[in-house]
């Protein structure tokens, strides 16, 4: 299947005698593992360039970028890049194992509230040994606003604890994993004041429910600034995670359902700016912890695993599974 | 079945008789929940009595208690009584949903160093917005001493998020929850030097491979004591979590593992005298975490759920589950 005019059978021949490089910055495991599966010494030469790396590589005069396979999971910047993404050009992404990580960065802050630890860890300094009350996880409703890899690793992570999990979509239609999956937006599209999205009705009586709100959406032109006062005017007391991206967010109207106890905290591991310097809004949240965009590093063992999956599928003529659709933007 | 003296049916005929009382500073839905079961006005009267308490009741002259309900499932104090537990009383305690609850502290814990959440609260307090390594829980090894309710649900709680789990009992036998169950003891029952006990040479092995030991004993003559040089001196860079008894362990034994490394971090929800005033010696070890006794905190539903439970068995004649043999600690 071509998508966008990348035709994978063309791509497929055209990597024999393609020219692959990849990022200097990239540990040396990527550079071996990449090279021992393409079989040719690496660097820029004659023929069309396959491209490793987080960003998009120099070309010389007459060259062509044939494939570029990014390591990272979000490629907003790439395709944000000046002239548009190259017409004809396949560009696939690194996933790994973001999901169960990104899963287990949200299961583990998820207990720690439920557990006290940030209250346990501040009684430590003072030596203070007061009784806490713990809550079990049990019970628990968990709205996650995207039902990809992603949202689809938190689910997972979250259920065996007994923690019920509603998808958010843009359509709403099963998706195994969660108990329940729900429309995103409000049927005909319309805006909260602030030019926000609106949340359909089923979404804002399961943020009413919910104790926790997960952001995990891509960053595309239809997510940037969709959670603002129509989505954060939903909830009753819910905790706010974000490991999507932080420009999905309206800073402000985060602020202001913290301020007025809608969301009782928040923690964010992606912010619109990053990395955030000591000025950053994002500090001044009551409530919030910032996480240094952590939740789901990528390892070498990652790319390399995800650039074999691309480069085995094309060799036989077939679409990656982690090819962008550019229009999409993931 | 009877067991030390206690028999069933004896109990279960004298019930119908029986004065039942609860301690006066349970929570009132405890209160009302056995006066709906036992179906009689609560308080002292002229046949034996049953109490559900956490402590002995105060008995008027010529009363004879029948059968207590311990409103905790460590039930150590009440058998280091005086005179000992008196022969011919039953004693049946509170689990409760226990093993969930202390399955969810120990992964609590266990995923917030993963997730380096102390780390990222202090970065918190400074403005500080610096990429941390996280890492997935996937392939480690935890070794649970101890494989009664609590131990397994450790191992239920690990297990999903791909933690491997070796249980340590007094003797090596499969246990469902555990990929493996090896001896806790020598098989000479020989001590360490400090008078502690020495672990089986499996148990020296899968301690030395740890990334987490569990600490999930109650205390018995047969434990008090026993975590010490011997079993301290074994692992290589584990992090210690005690959710069992505190006086299983010997504080100067694990803080000398802590000094040498062998114990990376420790954290400690119960500690040989508690409550810790501030200058208890816990207080002192490096790199540890106390929390006060709150992984496993018994609520109103929990005591009447396992009091319920044990008053149907007895009036059908069987024993309860949770009946206490006192010789063995539990």
């Amino acid at each position: 299947m071509a998508i966008e005019g990348v035709d994978p059978r063309r791509i497929g021949r055209e990597l024999e005698g393609a020219a692959v490089t990849v990022d200097p910055g990239l540990p040396a495991p990527v550079r071996a593992g990449v090279e021992e599966l393409v079989r040719r010494p690496l660097g820029p030469g004659t023929g069309p360039r396959v491209h490793v790396g987080p960003a998009l590589p120099e070309l010389g005069p007459g060259e062509r970028l044939l494939w570029m396979h990014s390591t990272n999971a979000g490629v907003d910047a790439l395709l944000a890049a000046s002239a548009g993404w190259p017409p004809g050009t396949l560009l696939t992404r690194t996933v790994g194992r973001m999901g169960e990580r990104i899963g287990q960065y949200v299961l583990a802050w998820v207990l720690a509230e439920l557990q006290q630890i940030p209250a346990f860890l501040e009684q430590q300094t003072s030596r203070t040994w007061n009784r806490l009350p713990t809550e079990l996880a049990d019970g628990t409703l968990a709205v996650v606003l995207g039902t990809g890899g992603i949202g689809a690793g938190i689910a997972a992570a979250l259920r065996p604890c007994g923690v019920r999990t509603v998808g958010a979509a843009r359509t709403a239609r099963p998706v195994p994993g969660f108990d329940e999956v729900v429309a995103l937006g409000a049927p005909d599209g319309s805006c909260a004041p602030d030019g926000s999205g609106a949340p359909s009705a089923e979404l804002v009586a399961a943020l009413g429910a919910a104790r926790w709100v997960v952001g995990a959406l891509p960053l595309t032109p239809a997510t940037e600034g969709l959670l603002g006062s129509g989505f954060f005017g939903a909830p009753a007391g819910a905790t706010f995670l974000n490991v999507g991206r932080g420009a999905t967010v309206r800073t402000e109207a985060l602020g202001r359902a913290l301020e007025e106890g809608r969301v009782a905290h928040a923690v964010l591991d992606v912010l619109p700016e990053e990395p955030a310097g000591p000025g950053a809004p994002a500090w001044e949240l009551p409530r919030t912890t910032l996480t240094a965009h952590s939740a789901g590093p990528t390892t070498a063992a990652d790319v390399l695993a995800d650039f074999r999956a691309a480069w085995l599928a094309l060799g036989a003529g077939r679409l990656p599974g982690l090819a962008v659709r550019a229009a999409r933007g993931y």
